[in-house]
């Protein structure tokens, strides 16, 4: 029998030992494309991902088969049907590698004995992850904003011999239905700039990794390569030097790599180069590219992270929230088929609420994909538990009015306009860290990111327990446990930061910890604008920057007025003074109070819930959930202190409650 | 005949090309100490450190004869008298070779046409300069703090083999009177740490260069060595297997370098280990180290920067500015005779301005190095024109009222009581650029600190021409107005950043550039406690921490009340209301807007007096400088603009004149 997975294959999310998988023996179809057995030792994943062996007894099957096969019929790509014959028999078919490959992991991550029969398929074609790998250590690490220790695809500044790390991640994220990988950062340093050259051989050894996952492989390509790597002396992407030099460039990548996915380029963005240096468009700048791949089927993905990154703070005609909007929107239709615009879920940058990128409003004729964070970047950098399928949820399930007030949400209209060349893609959080992401429960947030990609309608309790059930074997008390220390943990990290959805307010380059005026006179345009009246973004087209405008005239009408206005997004939209009363009946100030000592006390009780089940978990878990417990503790204090002894000196309004601020 | 330097000596300040002394010729006496003829390219000093060219020419002196001599008779150690036995002819008379290079450079810095006959001996025993030079380049860099480019001594891990631009250093040191100098940081990581073990065959390079400059060589120890390069378990200085492991350490240095300075520690300061780990005390430490270098003339340089730098900042009963003299007054007496304490000349730490250290009015009987810092840390980073001598006069001249109120003041006191084993140490500001200082004028605060080490009653005014005279061959009109920008710049630097002596609000870390709030709500120590109705920082003894009553009484009187605090020092040791009325007749709302308004102006008139007079330097100098005085003054606005929006913001009070203060 071939194998469906390498025979190399070894443990799930490299903890120690290994767990026989008793009760169920998995047979594939020895077809000549290569369905076979999976290896004894794949019965870690069972425990340490797949969590089955209390699946199987929860469900009673004690025994079993799980079979995988190819089906000639032409079903939907990626998509499968699982069949249940006969009690102790599962069957997985499907039409193509990528879709045996899903099925299987559908079945392994619940359990052979806890699926039913029927049809799957992916809501969206793209499921996509960033790695922010760098492949020379620079200011901002080995992995950019990288929680979970070093790369594990690089190490000075070459692509590691050995892949087998790699080769585990990509079965991780095979495993929750990622289809494509960008292997390096965003920011493409003088090293990285090479893969699509010099480095091809390194490309394609971690293409052949990917292949075997059905994951795609691409790379952040720099912008300005022809000029740098190549012998062009412009980077303008109407030169046609530079239009040769990627076609040459395409021609090689794709020779090598037949199936290689394309590029994601982050161009005249946070002091990249970009087309704007020549006076061009980034449709000039993303057709160029898309017709450089376009003849081997290859996609560009193009950021829309463009704003003003040298802002004047005493500027408030500037406001970065329009900035993707005002540079994107208007050429919506303009882009070439093979290019996918990549948009921030937020205006900002990933922050902990924020209302959603009016550009992603505006695109009804150019394929999106939304990007999410994985990786903590603001949401407590995986110390703090902070459970993001509730951050997305709330996004995604924004109605955004298009017509009249009311739906679609978000979500819903992925690819509605444009069809399946649409989706999702999140910047990983894994590293080199035996547990994968640093703290164990992060990895919660890259599995429901996956699942969200291919099924968006699942709800953030469904994905907690699901992942739960798939990771540790613990009985169905300690699970529910498990799930109510995830569920509420956004909230809980958003009560005790920033209020009502100001942002920011974070230590300046960590991103760390509570420095309220941080970002206040920096180039950045991340502002509070607290002085002692009031605080909070005055966006309003009435009298602010105008930027709720760019929202269709439905969803613009929800934000534009105070009376109308949610607490949760209140200062994102509006500079209001501290006596203001929200819709909850509190006022600002209070609200500030309150919230930052609430926060403290649900942590405190997070931590009360932790020791009641910490025993349940392996000792090696525990002990690093203690550490991170303690200092998600320490961290919630300083920003409650932090905070609120900023609002109580600006303000001068006392706590209603006359708790202890410090002065 | 022999030289008084070797003859590889070469150019002076390190810029190409060469100019002859045309005029004078040196002549040195031939006896068999070696004092010989100064080579030609010599004469390259006289322009870039000598300015001696225009000198002879407004000294009508067209031609002469210097001569160097040796006396038999026991003058004062590094003393040396100046003899102009005719016309066209001076003599240099000394008892050791200290005094016949310091006689040398008194000439040579002059021109010798302008020296008069008269006996001259140095003020204070201590003229050292601190490097700040790393063996290894880390977080802080090649040189902490250093702004004029990467370590002349260290590179890649190690001292460098050509020591010609070392052996530079060390004279443009002798020529100012340095007469001890530290090779590597006070924070000594651990390649560093082996500089007094492995590495004493480089330590005995280095210290040859020096030794032919009259400069005593000293090294920065770890105070944990015997625990972490040693074999020692501990670093208890009350340990016997301690004091062994740094007795014979001792003996293996100097039987190296034989007249080999010492020792400067950093103990129990900013993470570093020290006796307090051991529940010891500083005279346990400091004494332990002076008794093993003691049988060897050795000297030990303690530092007492020694403070909690993990303060709360919520905890207001602890106050960094009592530190120094809370750790050490109590055991003023009890140190060892080769122990000199190293006292930075404020509370905290080079600050603009501070209110002088307390210590260094209760060290009656112990020896004491006044502590200053030539590099620019918190002082413009040697892009702005700040000339520190008006700092220093500013705190030297401080009367600290031992007895009665007034005298003496601060500079007299040194070495009163103990005699003359005492003196002045500075963190050095000089680096690898060709400048040696990054910006050309932050030379002047190189030689200033020499000079009044040497003589401590120079007044900043002398200061300036001496140095614009020893260094530029210009005009007197050109002169006078090179000085007149060195004046006043760093009354004009405090004007546009912290306001009335309150100190920091510099970006954390980098310590560059404004944030109002950046050391707020770190553990740092360094806050100003501004709130909506006032700002400062309460330190008296009726209400505060207390601190002011750390002073001789009659001192702290003048600090204690509002009626007798002044203007400057206000926000240093009271917090007041922005509407309190200061001497000035302005209130503290108004002055805070007035001089930073005012300080930019100031900073613009320096520029216009610059372009008056920058076509009177050589290009390569005015190139920098313009380059420098653009980023000033950008910086100068940014500081304005921002301390002014933060207070505005803050207190709600109007700018009472109506000028532009963004919100």
């Amino acid at each position: 029998m071939a194998s469906l997975f390498p025979a190399s294959d070894r443990c799930w999310l490299g903890g120690p030992g290994s767990v026989e998988l008793a009760h169920w023996q998995l047979e594939v179809d020895g077809a000549d494309d290569g369905l076979v057995t999976i290896a004894r030792d794949h019965a870690l994943l069972v425990r340490r991902h797949g969590g089955a062996e209390a699946g199987y007894g929860a469900d009673g099957g004690a025994s079993g088969m799980l079979r995988v096969e190819q089906v000639a019929e032409n079903g939907p790509p990626e998509g499968f049907e699982i069949l249940t014959p006969e009690p102790g028999r599962v069957v997985v078919r499907a039409a193509d590698r990528r879709g045996l490959v899903a099925g299987f992991f559908h079945v392994w991550n619940r359990g052979p004995g806890a699926v039913s029969a029927g049809r799957h398929r992916p809501a969206t074609a793209i499921r996509m992850l960033n790695d922010w790998d760098n492949m020379v250590v620079d200011a901002m690490g080995s992995v950019e904003r990288g929680y979970a220790g070093p790369s594990i695809l690089f190490s000075g500044g070459e692509m590691v011999d050995d892949l087998s790390r790699f080769r585990d991640y990509a079965r991780l994220l095979a495993s929750v239905g990622i289809n494509a990988l960008c292997l390096n950062n965003v920011n493409v340093n003088d090293v990285e700039t090479t893969l699509v050259t010099d480095r091809l051989d390194d490309v394609a050894r971690a293409a052949a990794v990917l292949r075997e996952y059905g994951i795609a492989c691409y790379v952040a390509v720099n912008y300005a390569a022809p000029l740098t790597v190549g012998d062009v002396d412009t980077a303008d992407p109407l030169d046609d030097g530079v239009r040769a030099w990627w076609r040459a460039t395409a021609e090689r990548v794709w020779g090598r790599i037949g199936d290689f996915g394309g590029f994601v380029v982050k161009a005249d963005s946070e002091n990249r180069p970009g087309p704007f240096r020549y006076d061009r468009t980034h449709v000039d700048g993303a057709n160029m590219l898309a017709e450089a791949v376009a003849p081997h089927g290859g996609t560009v993905f193009w950021r829309c992270f463009v704003y003003d990154n040298h802002q004047d703070w005493r500027d408030r005609s500037t406001d970065r929230a329009r900035a993707a909007a005002d540079h994107f929107a208007p050429f919506d239709g303009q882009f070439a088929d093979n290019v996918v615009l990549q948009v921030k879920f937020g205006p900002i940058d990933f922050q902990t609420r924020e209302g959603v990128s009016p550009l992603l409003t505006r695109l009804r004729a150019t394929h999106v994909a939304i990007e999410l964070q994985i990786t903590q970047e603001y949401t407590g950098q995986q110390k703090h538990v902070c459970y993001l399928p509730e951050l997305w949820r709330d996004a995604l399930d924004t109605e955004i009015g298009w017509e009249t007030d009311g739906g679609p949400r978000l979500y819903e209209t992925v690819g509605v306009h444009t069809g399946r060349h649409n989706g999702f893609v999140a910047v990983s959080n894994v590293g080199a860290d035996p547990n994968w992401t640093g703290h164990p429960f992060a990895q919660a947030n890259l599995y429901a990111f996956g699942r969200l990609a291919w099924e968006p309608s699942l709800t953030a309790e469904e994905l907690a327990h699901e992942w739960l059930r798939a990771t540790y074997a613990v009985p169905d008390a300690a699970r529910d446990e498990l799930a109510a220390l995830l569920l509420g943990s956004w909230q809980t990290y958003e009560a005790y930061t920033a209020p009502l959805g100001v942002g920011f307010m974070v230590t300046p380059h960590t991103h760390y910890g509570p420095s309220v005026d941080g970002y206040e006179y920096t180039p950045w345009g991340t502002y509070h604008f607290a002085d002692r009246d009031g605080v909070g973004v005055d966006r309003t087209v009435a009298t602010g920057s105008g930027m709720i405008g760019l929202y269709p005239p439905a969803m613009a009408a929800r934000y534009e007025t105070l009376d109308a206005c949610p607490d949760a997004l209140l200062l994102f939209f509006h500079h209001v003074p501290y006596g203001h009363v929200l819709h909850s009946g509190s006022t600002v100030i209070q609200h500030i109070y309150d919230s930052h000592f609430a926060g403290v006390e649900q942590g405190e009780a997070m931590i009360r819930r932790w020791h009641g089940v910490r025993e349940s978990l392996p000792s090696e878990v525990s002990a690093v959930v203690d550490v991170r417990f303690a200092e998600q503790l320490r961290s919630a204090i300083e920003w409650r202190d932090q905070v609120n002894t900023y609002f109580w000196r600006k303000s001068g309004v006392p706590d209603a409650r006359g708790r202890l601020i410090h002065r």
